[in-house]
């Protein structure tokens, strides 16, 4: 496995594989490793000659009162769990050496980084496009995979690699639970016991939803007021938004017809998880 | 030589080639070729195993205002150019290939895309990064090539390239003029006889800059007021913006200390011309 930092030392690399026709699969990730980037690493690793895991907490998609400093860290650990899934290479750049002095270019996927999460975290889908269109011209890969946890950020991503015509191939696989549901996610690391407990009613919320949809319910407002009601009775809960969106555009849906995204953001504390289900009648 | 109209088919074309290690070489135009074009062409031809011509009118960088509709269209002549100076590859795409219905994404090069030109055609470079970014995503080119005449163009595109990691070289060609100076350009035609003449001023202007400078002048407000006076004698010219500016920032320089950008819009008539020149003391 080569673990390399520097982003023209990566480029090079990887260029030279690039040229003797290897495929390249790409796991972008902020580090803190789970077991929903390990579902994608072992999907990257299977598909391509090469697989290559960047470890950067990028701080264009955080806002200036966010988590971006206590954000978890734990490199060699990330390190090892890679090793152990046959990861070819690593990339982990600096902030510095991502974004010089001077740094001015970013990439905004219009009316798709306005909505939902975007309302209480302005900027960070440009903070995203930006950095993955960074990833992808440094790493050149033919495949780049994400989770469908983070459900806005797939779809901003694919349809920025589609716009701009990007060479590749963007891959979304399912979210990764624990068993009693919750989503896995590097900041569920931030609840605490009470909370934890808690937070399982998002994935049970959002299974009532489908089954409410599942038994011809089309009005969405009924069933965002039915779900509402199971996670306000959780104490520690307290609702960002809880939408039922279409799947290209993420405007709000209201008569559901076809497959629909329901999509939710709850804090737990100061800890703010997202989590979703896409829902066909 | 090959010419394809559509996007697909150019980006499966050029990526066979590249896998086989041709190197590409990419002049991106608007079409309407002239002497400038063809410096740029010849050097592609040269340095590389394929040349490809995107020839596309970006509807992107267009204000609402402006000539898009009647800006020069000459695909036949273009492609006999092309032909004579021994291109491989015609890129000429539709727009609603390029930008389908409910395109999106757009790239954004923060100061530099709001000074100088900006000012009277805001969203112009935006539109500029844009297509550039989505030619050198189709094309995959080694080395891009622009001219020097569209300077604040050539230094926004250089600062793109290197900000978000593109795997390429972009490489900035001198001006290329008529005998009495006129930087060519295929806005040239718009001019009538009287215009014409006159406009052979911003090029005299510029040389007067430029040997102001070389014997000693270093204040530029006294250095733009001097051209002014000149270009202002021409009764069909009237100024847009007159600026001597850092290479890099594009900022206003007030005292001169290293090398300059002496940067002019200037219209006559209704035909807005822009010129240049790189000073150093």
């Amino acid at each position: 496995m080569i673990i390399v930092k520097s982003v023209n030392k990566a480029q090079q690399i990887l260029g030279r594989e690039k040229a003797k026709r290897k495929t390249i699969g790409l796991v972008p990730t902020m580090g803190a490793l789970h077991q929903g980037h390990l579902s994608l690493i072992r999907r990257a690793c299977k598909d391509n000659d090469l697989a290559v895991v960047s470890i950067f907490v990028n701080p264009a998609q955080f806002g200036p009162k966010e988590d971006f400093k206590k954000y978890p860290r734990s490199l060699k650990k990330d390190i090892s769990l890679c090793r152990k899934e046959g990861v070819d290479f690593i990339f982990y750049p600096d902030a510095k050496d991502m974004y010089p002095q001077n740094y001015r270019t970013f990439v905004r996927v219009e009316g798709l980084s306005d909505l939902l999460c975007a309302k209480s975290r302005p900027g960070h889908f440009n903070g995203v496009a930006t950095v993955v269109t960074k990833l992808f011209n440094i790493i050149n890969p033919d495949i780049a995979y994400f989770g469908q946890k983070d459900a806005q950020q797939a779809i901003i991503i694919k349809k920025m690699a589609e716009d701009l015509n990007m060479p590749l191939e963007i891959k979304v696989l399912p979210t990764v639970r624990e068993k009693d549901g919750l989503a896995m996610s590097s900041r569920n690391i931030y609840l605490n016991a009470n909370q934890r407990r808690e937070a399982v009613v998002l994935y049970k919320a959002l299974k009532k939803a489908k089954e409410l949809i599942a038994h011809g319910k089309k009005n969405s407002r009924e069933i965002i007021k039915m779900i509402s009601v199971m996670i306000r009775q959780k104490k520690t809960a307290k609702i960002d938004y809880i939408s039922i969106v279409d799947l290209e555009s993420l405007k709000p849906v209201k008569i559901i017809k076809n497959k629909v995204l329901v999509v939710l953001a709850v804090r737990f504390g100061k800890t703010r998880l997202i989590d979703n289900i896409i829902v066909s009648q």
